[in-house]
C-alpha cells in the first residue's frame, strides 16, 4: 500500500506524519498501524460525507499514551483526530489534512462507581451499553441515549444526548468533570466530583461539544441515575402534526415529567409499519415513556391520555410490561432499517435540526411542503420534548442530480431552522457538514470560539477542519 | 470629596481613568456619579471583606451603553466592574484596582415571554422576585433561588443556584443563551432559543460563572418551569449529623425528586428556635419540601416519612396548606436573622463548600470538631442534596485574634473540602475570597483558564483582582 494512493494531496506524502508514525512504531511497536483497512475504518464510515482517511490510527491505552502521541505530534506539527467507535454522524473522525487518528476503545475501563454520589468515573472509550452494563447491580444507569452504542468520549465531544434528553438532559447536563489532554501535552483535570460548584470558568463545559478540537477527553466523571422503579409506554395517533405538538406543549405545561416523547410522521409510520409487520394508523404518531415511582406514573399516564384526548387523539395505547413496551420502542429503535427498506438501494442520509417547541409544528409543516416539492422520500421522527427532529432523506448516493437537490433542501432546512431562533444541530455537532451554517446561527459570536481555539492549539493539529471553516 | 481621600494608592488619581469619566459625563451625564456614596454602596457591602471602591458609577439603560462604557474603558485601559444587586458574598463587585462600576440595574426589562416554550428574555439586571412578579399569571415561574433578591445577570455570572438546585439545577442549567458585551465591545449572542444544540463551544457556559471578568452579560434566555400544582413541607430531626445525610442519600436513590431538602445544625435549630419563637428538638434536622402532581407528591411524602424513620428520625411534621408551609420554611429562610441573634455584635462569615454526598457527614462532623477547637460560634445549614453546606461563623469582625482563627479555619474548611474531592465553592463564586483556593482544586487547569481570559481581555479591564491571584 502506498499513502500517496489515498488521501488528501495537499498534504501528503509528509515528511513530518513520516516522522511521526516512525517514533510511535519505535515506542509503542503495535499500537499503531497503517493498515489501509483499519485507516478506512477509522475515517468517516457513517455518514455520507466523503472518506478522508488518516495517515496511521494509534490505539491508546492510557492517559499517558494519549500525552505521547499529542506531545509528538505538537512537536511535528501533525493533525490527531479522536476516535470513539466512530459513529460521528457529520464526519467528526474524517481527516482531511491526514495525520493520526488516536483511537480510544481500548481504554474501556470503568475506574471507580460511586453508588451513593451516585457518579462513575470512565475511561472514554467506554460505550454507553457497556457501562450500563457494568452498572446492571446497583440499580443504577446511565441514561442518556443517542441510539449508536457510542463511546462516552465521543458522546461528550458532540454534545449527545437522544431520546430520554427531555427527562435527563444532554451530555452537557450529566459530566461533573473530565480529564483531558491538552494540545500541548498537559494533563487537566477539569472538575471535582462535587455536584456543583462556582469555582472558575466551565472548563467541563468548554471541550462538551468541542469535537476534539480543543484537546482529547480521556476520562469522564459522569452523574447516574436510579433505575425507575415503573415505566409505562403509550402509543397515539393525532390529526395532524400540530395536535401533536400541541398536545406535547400542555403535557410539559401541566408538569408531566416523560421519560421519552417522540413524533414520527404519517411517512414514518408506514415505513415502520412495513419493517416491523405493525399496523399502526398511518397519521402523526407520538410514541410517549413515562417512567418513576408507580403512583406518579399512574397519575401522568393518565393525565397524558385526557390531554391528547383534548388534542384529538385518535388512538391511545399503553403498555405497561416490558414486553409490550419493548414491542412499541422497537418500531421507534428501528427507524433506521425502516427508512433504508422504505426506498431500496438508497443511503440514510441524516439531518438535526432544533426549534423552539413552539415553532415545532410549523417547520416540520414547512419542512414536509419542501420534502414534496424536492421530490424526496424523506420521513421525520422527532424528540418532539426538545424541539429536535431529524428529517431522514432516503437518497441514491450515486445520482448526482438528487445529491444536488438533497444538498439544497439540506441547507433550506438548516436556514429554516435557524430563522425560527433554532439551530442547524440538537445533537449530531458541526463535524465537517455544517461548517457553513454555524456562522448563520451564532454570527460574530464564531470569531470568539475560533479565538479560543487558537489560544488552546496554536498549531491546530486538533482535529483541523471540524466545526469551522478554513 | 477628593478621590485621592479613598480607594488603593497603587493606581489613583489616574489620568486615564479621570478622561473616562469626564466623557461619560459629557455623553450620558447624570449617568455616570462620583458621589461617595453611591461609589461605597456600590463596592463590597455585604461580606466580610474590606471595601475598595470604584472611581465612579455608571448606570446602563441599555445593551449600546454598555457597549459605550466597554469600549471606552478599553480605550483606556480602565477596569469595568458590572454590578447587578451587590450581594456577592465573596466580593465580587468590589473594585481593587479602581475603575468604573457598571450598574445594571435599570436594565430591568422583561423583554419576552414565550409561554409555550417555557422561556424568557430578561435584561441582566432584572431580579428573580421581580421575574416571578411579571410571570405570576402565567402558571410559570423561575424557580432559582439563591436567597438574595439577586439580579439574573449577577446569578448566572456567579454561577448561582440555593435550596432548588436539587430538583431545578443551578444557573448553568437554566439559561439558553446570553448576550454579552465583550471586552472589545462587540455585542455577542452566544446561543438560540432552541432546547439544545451541538452547535460549536459552548460559550453560554463560558460566561456562565465568570465573574464578570469575560464579559458584560446584557441579556439572558432562561428557561422557567410550571408552578407546581401541589406542594407538601416536612421537618424532621434525626439523631445525627450522619443519619441524615443517609436518609437523604436513600431518597434520591430511591428515586424521590425532592424540590428543597435542606439540614441544619443543633446550634442552628437552637438559633431558629430563639428567634422564630419554635420549639423544634436541638437535633440535626432535615427540612423537606415535595412539589408536583398530586398523587406524586403524596407517594413521595409517605416513603420519605417511611426512609426518615429508618434512618431514625425522631419527629416528622408535615405540612400541607400554604400556611403551614410557610412557617417552617420562614425559620430556614430567617437563619440570617437567626444566626446574627445567636451573639449580639458579630457579623455575619459565609462559607460555602460542597462534597460528594457520600463525604458530607464526615465533613460536616470534621467540621464540627474544628469549630468546637477554633472556639467559633458557627452553626451549619446545607443544601444536602447537592452536598453543598455553609457555616456561618458568627464573629466579632473588630477583635484581630478571632478573625486570625476564622481565617485559619476557612482554610482549613475549604482544603477539607478539596481533600474529599470537593469544591470551596458550591455557588457563591471566587470572587476576591477564594483565589488561593481555585489552584489547590484545580491544579494546572487554572493557567488554561488565565489564557482564556487573556485571549478575551488582553487588557485586563473585566473585573480585574477577581477568579485568579495577582
Amino acid at each position: 500500500m502506498t499513502l500517496a494512493a489515498q488521501g488528501s494531496p495537499k498534504t501528503r506524502p509528509n515528511a513530518a506524519v513520516e516522522l511521526v508514525i516512525a517514533a510511535l512504531a519505535d515506542r509503542f511497536g503495535e499500537q499503531v498501524t497503517r493498515n489501509a483497512v483499519i485507516r478506512e475504518q477509522h475515517a468517516n464510515a457513517t455518514s455520507w460525507h466523503p472518506l478522508e482517511v488518516p495517515d496511521a490510527v494509534f490505539f491508546a491505552r492510557s492517559t499517558e499514551d494519549v500525552v505521547a502521541v499529542v506531545k509528538l505530534c505538537a512537536a511535528h506539527k501533525v493533525p490527531v483526530i479522536p476516535f470513539g467507535t466512530g459513529t460521528s454522524l457529520e464526519a467528526g473522525v474524517n481527516a482531511p489534512f491526514g495525520g493520526i487518528s488516536l483511537d480510544l476503545s481500548q481504554m474501556n475501563a470503568v475506574l471507580a462507581v460511586h453508588e451513593e454520589d451516585m457518579d462513575c468515573v470512565v475511561q472514554a472509550g467506554v460505550t454507553r451499553k457497556a457501562l450500563n452494563a457494568h452498572l446492571r447491580a446497583t440499580g443504577l444507569h446511565f441514561p442518556i441515549d443517542p441510539g449508536a452504542d457510542a463511546s462516552l468520549g465521543g458522546m461528550a465531544s458532540t454534545r449527545a444526548s437522544g431520546t430520554t434528553a427531555v427527562r435527563y438532559g444532554t451530555m452537557k447536563d450529566n459530566i461533573l468533570g473530565l480529564t483531558v489532554v491538552m494540545p500541548d501535552g498537559t494533563v487537566c483535570r477539569t472538575g471535582t466530583r462535587a455536584r456543583k460548584s462556582s469555582a472558575g470558568y466551565d472548563m467541563t463545559r468548554l471541550f462538551i461539544g468541542a469535537e476534539g478540537t480543543l484537546g482529547v477527553i480521556t476520562e469522564l466523571t459522569v452523574k447516574l441515575h436510579g433505575i425507575p422503579p415503573s415505566v409505562v409506554a403509550a402509543v397515539c395517533a393525532f390529526p395532524d402534526l400540530g395536535s401533536a405538538c400541541n398536545a406535547v406543549i400542555a403535557s410539559i405545561r401541566y408538569g408531566l415529567q416523560p421519560g421519552r416523547i417522540e413524533l414520527a410522521d404519517s411517512l414514518q409510520i408506514r415505513a415502520c409499519n412495513a419493517y416491523s409487520k405493525l399496523a399502526m394508523a398511518e397519521a402523526p404518531t407520538l410514541f410517549v415513556e413515562f417512567s418513576g415511582l408507580e403512583a406518579a406514573v399512574k397519575e401522568q399516564v393518565e393525565l397524558f391520555g385526557q390531554i391528547a384526548e383534548e388534542f384529538g387523539c385518535k388512538s391511545y395505547d399503553d403498555a405497561a410490561t416490558a414486553e409490550e413496551r419493548n414491542a412499541l420502542w422497537a418500531a421507534r429503535h428501528d427507524v433506521y432499517w425502516a427508512c433504508l427498506q422504505l426506498r431500496p438501494g438508497s443511503q440514510f442520509i441524516a439531518t438535526d435540526v432544533c426549534v423552539p417547541i413552539s415553532r415545532l409544528a410549523d417547520c416540520m409543516t414547512e419542512t414536509h411542503a419542501d420534502i414534496a416539492r424536492s421530490g424526496l422520500v424523506a420521513p421525520i421522527v422527532g424528540h418532539v420534548g426538545d424541539g429536535n427532529f431529524h428529517v431522514s432523506i432516503m437518497a441514491m448516493t450515486d445520482d448526482a442530480e438528487e445529491m444536488a437537490r438533497t444538498k439544497a433542501f439540506i441547507d433550506r432546512l438548516n436556514h429554516r431552522a435557524i430563522a425560527m431562533d433554532g439551530t442547524c444541530t440538537g445533537e449530531h455537532g458541526i463535524g465537517e457538514g455544517k461548517r457553513s451554517f454555524l456562522r448563520d446561527e451564532l454570527g460574530v459570536t464564531v470569531d470568539y470560539m475560533r479565538r479560543l481555539k487558537a489560544t488552546l492549539d496554536p498549531h491546530a493539529i486538533m482535529n483541523p477542519g471540524k466545526v469551522f471553516e478554513a
